[in-house]
């Protein structure tokens, strides 16, 4: 947004190019661009299951791990604990495992899938008063996070099947009291994956009621 | 971002000023502020519970309901439906129904809770081949529901107990084959709560393993 007509919003809360923000509501930013951006990370998130090698700085991962940890939580439990995993061995356990399990033919799927430089498994304690709604929110925060990953360039997916919960209960010396929501990679995509078909929005709206 | 340094990035990848941003990857945005908004966004969404009259724009419903239709979803299914209501006597139902169960002493507590403009609720087909998982997805959708709702200046919240599902069910004449993920209001804060306390990160994080 050009100056000129960020002092026009700021006056008029209008900027008439800028579209869809044309109120002098409280948004995030007056900036017709973050805005844009903001909504290109929703479109551009992809789930990723092939990297490459490049290591994630510990910035990033932390940066990503501090947008989990603001989801919404029942009654600000923060209820969750998020494994980080950039020790090799601990991967290639986790890969032997599940070829083991999945046979031959697995083989380069699991590879594939654990080639990312970093992992982090996000737990929710089922100790709580209400651990259906922690571990809904561990999803909340893993949308965070993957979110958060997109933004600074990285791919991820939110794996809850493919990778059995009691092969990382094992190998990360889970407590009894923590259940998996997801394990999640995060890294540079080996190629960005194509946007799948999506149906049509007014497909999935309903107004008022059914 | 000024010029110059928006050149020297595009040239070496680096900006020295941005901190956190300085590797060439693909990345949403080259643009520092853009990605200063995008995880202002995260950190200042917060749960709203009472709100101003003032409509919400169907062009901004829309922008928000595709942002939540971009979530991860199990093989693409997309099995979430997103019930908008904006029916002023729609809404007036939930709330009395609520109010009849609660009693005297929650009259307040649910007008407060039922004065947006608008509701989403999300739903998720239970007819699917893992509706576990599709109920999940359906929570993820919500999250990304949420962000874009705080980005363009609007409160919500993730209401899964306090309106219960069978006053919805009923009211909104929902299906038997959808499960009710949540009920989240859209609309401008009557005043924007406190950051809640937040655990220390750290707190939240194991490394490798436990």
């Amino acid at each position: 947004m050009k100056t000129t007509k960020r002092r026009q919003f700021l006056k008029t809360g209008f900027v008439g190019s800028a579209g869809f923000f044309c109120s002098p509501f409280a948004a995030v930013t007056e900036d017709s661009q973050s805005q844009t951006d903001l909504f290109i990370t929703f479109k551009t998130r992809r789930s990723v299951r092939k990297f490459k090698p490049t290591p994630v700085p510990d910035e990033h991962i932390l940066q990503i791990l501090e947008a989990a940890h603001y989801a919404p939580c029942p009654r600000n439990r923060q209820a969750w604990k998020f494994v980080v995993i950039k020790n090799r061995d601990i991967l290639d356990q986790i890969r032997d495992e599940c070829i083991k399990r999945g046979g031959e033919q697995s083989k380069q799927y699991f590879t594939d899938y654990m080639s990312a430089p970093v992992y982090v498994v996000v737990l929710a304690d089922t100790q709580t008063r209400n651990p259906v709604n922690d571990a809904t929110a561990g999803a909340l925060a893993a949308e965070n996070l993957m979110l958060a990953a997109r933004a600074l360039g990285y791919g991820s997916v939110f794996c809850v099947n493919s990778i059995p919960e009691d092969v990382t209960n094992k190998i990360l010396n889970i407590p009894d009291n923590y259940k998996r929501v997801c394990i999640t990679p995060i890294g540079i995509p080996d190629k960005w994956p194509e946007t799948p078909p999506k149906k049509d929005l007014k497909e999935a709206i309903v107004y008022d009621r059914f």
